[in-house]
């Protein structure tokens, strides 16, 4: 079972008809229902104007995802909470963070860089095409993707080279933009997906929900180790550990049955 | 079920007393023995002296995951065994290259470098630090495995620089060691681990075996898409496309109810 | 003085009218002629028809960066030469791969993938995005260079993943390109550049030799060490080294007045 | 000429004797005069006492290359000078951040994680290994370097994965480091270079002094495209631009003779 927590700003479906009618409980309602439907994911939601966010320790510390979509209340968005955020990434939370999340600020603490772009909106067309198919979040998915309208995204995006770049998209308009981006943080994974703009109904699709599924897999906690930081004694003296060792017995020390 | 197949040279094994001690079956029966345990793999094994050193196509096109040990007869694998594997490689087949493997045909025709590096046998520790815990590869791990005793590797290990780098090894002559290095070929995932020199009971090892375990996993097929390639049709007049259709209707063409 | 060699399969342009108008004397004529206005640059050309290709042992041992443009014969390219100008990149030499070059045999042999994508003659506006602007190959470079009609090429582009991404390519017909590709292979640096079809005149235009010209700096050799490979004795005991150097000495040993 | 400015803490130098005598006119001024017989190199140097720690908007505004080592004051340094180092980093300046200067609060800003990693002080031996002999940083070294005396740092080291990795340390205690990395963010280029306790005299080290060398000549500013960000108009109808143009013309617009 994986603890997925989808986090939407839940402002644009209550002040938009349009919005609204396309995601009448919300985007993170409509991801909810999408994703719900694979039973080894166990989904809750939170919402900017919940307390704390709807981020508290106790939903942090067991969630092993958390997808985030914000747009036009980044500010509201504690300092406190976005801090948490990122510490719980550092720490193994996986964190997907979708469209114009990439100005949210756990992404842009994660990153260090300012995370902007260009963009238009124009009901242009976008192209998402798989540039590294042996990645494990484009299994299952056709050579690209294609949505018919869409925001329109550009580079540069002012982001650090991205460990793995999924997915390259394009745009009738001109532009390209890297669409599928991978980071691992501490022990944490990052996975930045650009597409998601609220005025159209793109978190129903299947080939976008099986983009965000193969995501919560790849981001889910990989349990690494730990590592002690800070002043670290000499582990021992390796030269002399196996000095006294009778030869014969040196080499199948480990030797089993 | 993943299925996967042990391929080993199984030369030294046969020829010196010591290394029969350790391997009385050969190194891929280890292998096999200890990755056996996990109920969610399949294993097969196939040596040099098999007709096309039991790696058929009838092998090749039913294996998930090749594991591959080879040193003194590197030689003697065919031109045409070795690039069927790595036509394998590049439509999906994982595969994890062993130790001395580093120099062996597939490897080296994968990475298009000669893939060198220094070497000594001289009895000396290996310290194998995680450097990337949140790769999947260091799942369940320790900060660092020691190995009392190892032949030493050293850089300059003439490879391209690796996708992800896992592991760095420390040796106690003074030498350091790429030493868990992941690549994405085509369709397929590559993992070189340099640990396990014949002469030493390497793969009898729990925590080695728990780095093969998880190497498995990560390069398993993940059955992204087979591109199409070559001569290519413009897909469609994209602007066009949805010139004619209803405003009203264009915002909401995928949305369910 | 940085040698460069400009190698040309030379056939197109004595096989094609249209091809002849736009580059009489040959593309690699083409080439020297724009990029040998920079006074830094000692450049010689090189074709398919002379002997070795032109390539022979003295021009390749003087050649800093080598730029190569073919495409209807690259089977016509000898295994020789060609394993020829691998081992000299991996000693050091750099190496700009235009176009078409992309299925040549020495960048083929170089990658370990086989290097194809989709390709469409159709006359389509390529715009060409500087994604990484920090590059060196970026300098002086606009945010993106259009070219009004140019071959298409569409990922999937079968290479390794990029050391560095410096650019990508949005064509009108729908598709996205990695189009300026960065690698370190050995002691060598390969750019791969895909504009340049041989009907359309690219290496006239003042962007494009701009962009050849950061190339060659960028990919010329650095001399870095040459790494001694092989068996290697322990340099020395490292811990007894400094064990009877007098305390206050130690720390001071290398402090100049 | 390339605007050098090094900055120090300039603290451990005035508090201890021992640092005294290693460096009388404090870290800065060694790194001034080893660098500084580079006549391409002007050379300026600011500390943590000087108002606004000696790093003005003018200052900044002609530097090139930015040096920064600091220890035990990182608190000290304003968060106002810390966000204007990071934003001219992001606008192209290079900057070197010197061993301590992993926890400094520019380097932390930029990279978005902790940065932490092991330490010992123990008067252990560091052999620094070239693993990236191609990168220009490398160039002119020797295939490692040993320093007989160094503060140990260990992996984990808490950064982002490097862009590219130069340099791997070993310790003659156990550990390994990742201890030469480069970073691409914004337009400016990031070295992260481990050595240089304050204890000892690695900055009057001639190889040493090379690699600041090199990485200065790295780092440099290199030009590339500001791009222009957030809204942005579709540059034309690209389909539409050459519509009109005849077809004889269309192929040869560019061609000089």
């Amino acid at each position: 079972m994986i603890n997925v927590t989808v986090w939407n700003e839940y402002k644009h479906e209550r002040e938009s008809e349009l919005v609204a009618k396309i995601y009448p409980d919300g985007i993170h309602m409509a991801i909810k229902k999408m994703l719900g439907r694979n039973e080894e994911f166990n989904i809750r939601t939170a919402t900017l104007d919940m307390p704390e966010h709807g981020l508290t320790d106790d939903v942090l510390d067991t969630t092993d995802v958390l997808i985030w979509w914000g747009h036009m209340a980044h500010n509201q968005v504690s300092e406190e909470v976005a801090e948490k955020v990122k510490q719980h990434v550092l720490d193994g939370m996986g964190l997907i963070v979708l469209h114009s999340g990439h100005l949210s600020k756990p992404f842009v603490k994660l990153m260090g860089t300012c995370c902007r772009s260009k963009w238009r909106e124009n009901d242009e067309t976008e192209r998402i095409w798989v540039v590294e198919p042996a990645h494990p979040i484009a299994s299952g998915l056709p050579e690209y993707i294609e949505i018919p309208q869409e925001e329109t995204y550009g580079e540069r995006f002012e982001i650090p080279t991205p460990d793995e770049l999924v997915f390259i998209s394009w745009f009738s308009g001109g532009e390209v933009f890297r669409s599928g981006c991978c980071y691992k943080r501490g022990l944490g994974k990052i996975f930045y997906f650009r597409s998601g703009h609220e005025g159209y109904p793109i978190y129903w699709r299947e080939d976008i929900t099986k983009i965000l599924e193969n995501a919560v897999y790849w981001a889910k906690p990989s349990h690494g180790p730990k590592p002690s930081l800070g002043h670290y004694d000499a582990i021992e003296n390796v030269k002399d550990k196996f000095a006294g060792m009778d030869e014969s017995l040196r080499k199948h020390t480990y030797i089993k049955d």
